[in-house]
């Protein structure tokens, strides 16, 4: 075993600290921070044939995970074990994934605005160089003037908490390297063997590359998750990737800015101009095309003026495809005869073939319906109207709003983002399905030539151009 | 007076709780956010003649402000009492400033980005139209095809809780209404009647132009901060202005996402290549500029090679400035003969003439001592050495990296934003100084034409295309 790789597997020991451990990814991402993209391309070539020459190895890792699942006490639901379970097909995958993200653009070092404060050097330097001047004043960093440029950069410590998804491992990790970012993975339970045998892999890929082993570390148990959660001076971004009550747990549990989304309540409002042919195909797909999605629609608002000669037929399509609904009263009336259930609240995330049906008197009601109920994931109006269309588009407060299309579509790689972090409903720093983009801050830089605030000052100061040069 | 001017006191009644203001403000921001810009310009000058035409009342109120603190029992510090105190000059400029943010670019509505996912219509509803289609498929809004557009918004309502400053009630309502953004205002105990008047003008002002009186509100009583910072479900940014320890309070208080720094540990890393005279005058400014700023330097960090030549230099050129000096050990020892005091630690924001000299050995360690020591918010480095500026500038983690430019720069109105919400050392949604554009998030709002999920699944299924339009 080489030096590189004997410090890769030594942070995987778990006598050290959490608090160690964080700061050793701090420490890396320090130094993965200022390296080219080719750099950080090349760590995740390193990190796929790793992956391949390693299958064997991940492959028996896996296997001791199922095993131990299947004669646990509690047994999982198959689903579950499916989704925990790694095999050759699972793995290409993986791979693959992991280099499809180093062939997605470089999302460090964009300059994302540049402003030009001064075209001028103060007086006082313009003369020639002192002793110490090394004369590079032609370089284009120290063009004359003070220039800003607003640049993209890594936010520095990631720390993912995710349930039974070996595929979590590779994607996260390679997405935290391709945006210059060290991750912290903490997984579940159920995969505590396949994600430890995948990150030791990992780490000696990116210690053969001179990269910091660091840059991926693996955190197991319960008690260390909400010790990571208090490092708000370590950790700049936590991403709960799984059910909504591990990521209402960390969001309740967390001092450290968290991106995801608890819950998806999305909605169509088919609007009275709506057509009905258009709408059935929408709604359809909405909610069937991947039920437990987090942007399936929960809720239809139709409106009054064609309820009852729409809502039969909406009905009828929904249920000849298994789509168990809930209505509420007016639309029991209308659906007498149908089985409708009742409607207990308008804030149930079904993740199921199943559906609450409204009716809303106006755009405003349904509008205000949202509102009140919605997760601002993503909504979506039916229309021909598009007065009403734009109104919608305006007015909704959501993530998504959408014009005659499924809600379905609110995901990073249907939106061309390449890869996806996560779904953020929060309104801050990223919103929406979030790429890598949603991994990176920016700084201001400013290149001057000795510039003083006091020379802008007064009457008789220098005046600032603000040129914008972008 | 008028049913409108009769709204806008309503609520500014002691009566209503906490929770039914924040409510209000949530409703005003829902009809704030669809208006156009010269409905919120409109506002922004019917709010500036407002405050003209009340001049005598606020001046009267600002005087019982000025008396009560003069027979406080608690004297207030003459910097204070001079801030709280409104006079007809000091209003004017406040006008001025209202009348400055109506002339700033709209942040609201720009195109962020623009995607299209397909350039066609799925194939069922390219036939024609039926008979509920209102047949506007000419519309730019309903193009054929799938298409994505990030567009700027509202964050929905603001909570400022600021000091004895009445200037910051018209500032931020404007930079608020500008934004399309209710405000609630929470104004320091000192400044409670003053506060309390212009926000009555300004509600007036607004129901007179048939904006939300609502949209800005005064609250009273520090139980009543403490309970805005824990509405979530409402308030969307929390801003303090003004001191570290209002501040501190604010963020280890809240709930909400809090806009702002509570330190400002700014830096001068003076490399063996810099201009002497160059450095002399940057650090002057730096440090006396404005002593008491977030963005004066509090530490200077001399590289080893020129430190004994350099330092006695530079500790005469600032003490003839009056600026009381701290040092390192190698310092004082190279200075030795000067006053000059110990530094107790690295992590105090002097916020008066007063200034912490250290040794380092190299550039890596300056970058080392700033990020150990730094609060993330404005470091510069001087020096005529192309590629130790390029290094610094890359590798120092902080809101603003400077290259021969004093820290003072890092300010909104000297960077070309116009107006200046606060500075954020924090690395998500808003980074240093901020904007207007700080007060803005984004939606994704889609545009299609019946386009389903399903339709792009499988082989056989539909391909993106992906192509941005921006």
């Amino acid at each position: 075993m080489s030096a590189a790789a004997k410090d890769a597997t030594r942070a995987e020991g778990t006598h050290v600290t959490t608090r160690s451990m964080a700061e050793a990814a701090k420490r890396a991402s320090r130094g993965l921070a200022p390296l080219s993209e080719d750099r950080r391309n090349a760590a995740l070539e390193a990190m796929a044939n790793a992956l391949e020459a390693h299958a064997a190895e991940l492959l028996a890792a896996s296997a001791e995970d199922v095993l131990a699942a299947e004669h646990a006490t509690e047994k999982l639901p198959a689903a579950t074990l499916s989704r925990l379970k790694l095999n050759a097909t699972k793995l290409a995958e993986m791979v693959a994934q992991v280099r499809s993200v180093a062939a997605l653009p470089d999302p460090l070092g964009r300059t994302l605005d540049a402003i030009e404060l001064d075209d001028q050097d103060p007086s006082t330097t313009s003369g020639a160089p002192g002793p110490s001047h090394l004369g590079n004043r032609d370089q284009p960093a120290t063009n004359a003037g003070l220039h800003l440029t607003k640049l993209s950069v890594p936010l520095g410590v990631l720390a993912v908490i995710f349930e039974a998804r070996p595929d979590a491992v590779t994607q996260i990790a390679s997405l935290a390297i391709k945006s210059g970012n060290a991750v912290l993975l903490k997984p579940g339970k159920e995969v505590e063997r396949t994600a430890a045998a995948i990150v030791h892999v990992l780490r000696e890929a990116l210690a053969s590359v001179d990269l910091p082993a660091d840059s991926v570390a693996l955190v197991v148990g319960r008690e260390r998750t909400n010790e990571l959660l208090t490092m708000h001076d370590l950790i700049d971004l936590a991403i709960p990737r799984g059910s909504k009550q591990l990521v209402d747990y960390v969001m309740a549990n967390s001092r450290i800015p968290v991106l995801g989304h608890s819950e998806g309540i999305c909605h169509i409002y088919v609007d009275r101009a709506a057509n009905e042919e258009l709408a059935m195909r929408v709604i359809e797909d909405a909610k069937s095309d991947y039920p437990a999605a987090c942007n399936a629609v929960e809720t239809v608002l139709v409106h009054r003026e064609i309820a009852t000669e729409f809502l039969p037929k909406l009905a009828e399509h929904l249920r000849a495809r298994g789509i168990t609904l809930h209505g509420d009263a007016i639309t029991q009336q209308i659906l007498r005869g149908m089985e409708i259930l009742p409607v207990h609240d308008w804030h149930t995330e079904y993740g199921e073939l199943e559906l609450s049906l409204g009716i809303v008197s106006s755009l405003d009601a349904a509008i205000d319906h949202i509102h009140t109920h919605g997760s601002s994931h993503t909504e979506s109006i039916l229309t021909e109207d598009p007065i009403a269309a734009e109104r919608f588009l305006r007015e909704v407060d959501a993530a998504g709003v959408f014009h005659n299309a499924s809600t379905r579509f609110a995901d990073g790689f249907r939106y061309g983002f390449g890869a996806e972090v996560g779904i953020s409903t929060s309104k801050f720093h990223a919103r929406g399905p979030v790429g890598l983009e949603g991994l990176t801050t920016y700084k201001y830089v400013l290149r001057g030539a000795g510039h003083t605030a006091g020379d802008y000052r007064g009457a008789d100061g220098r005046s600032f151009t603000h040129r914008r040069k972008l």
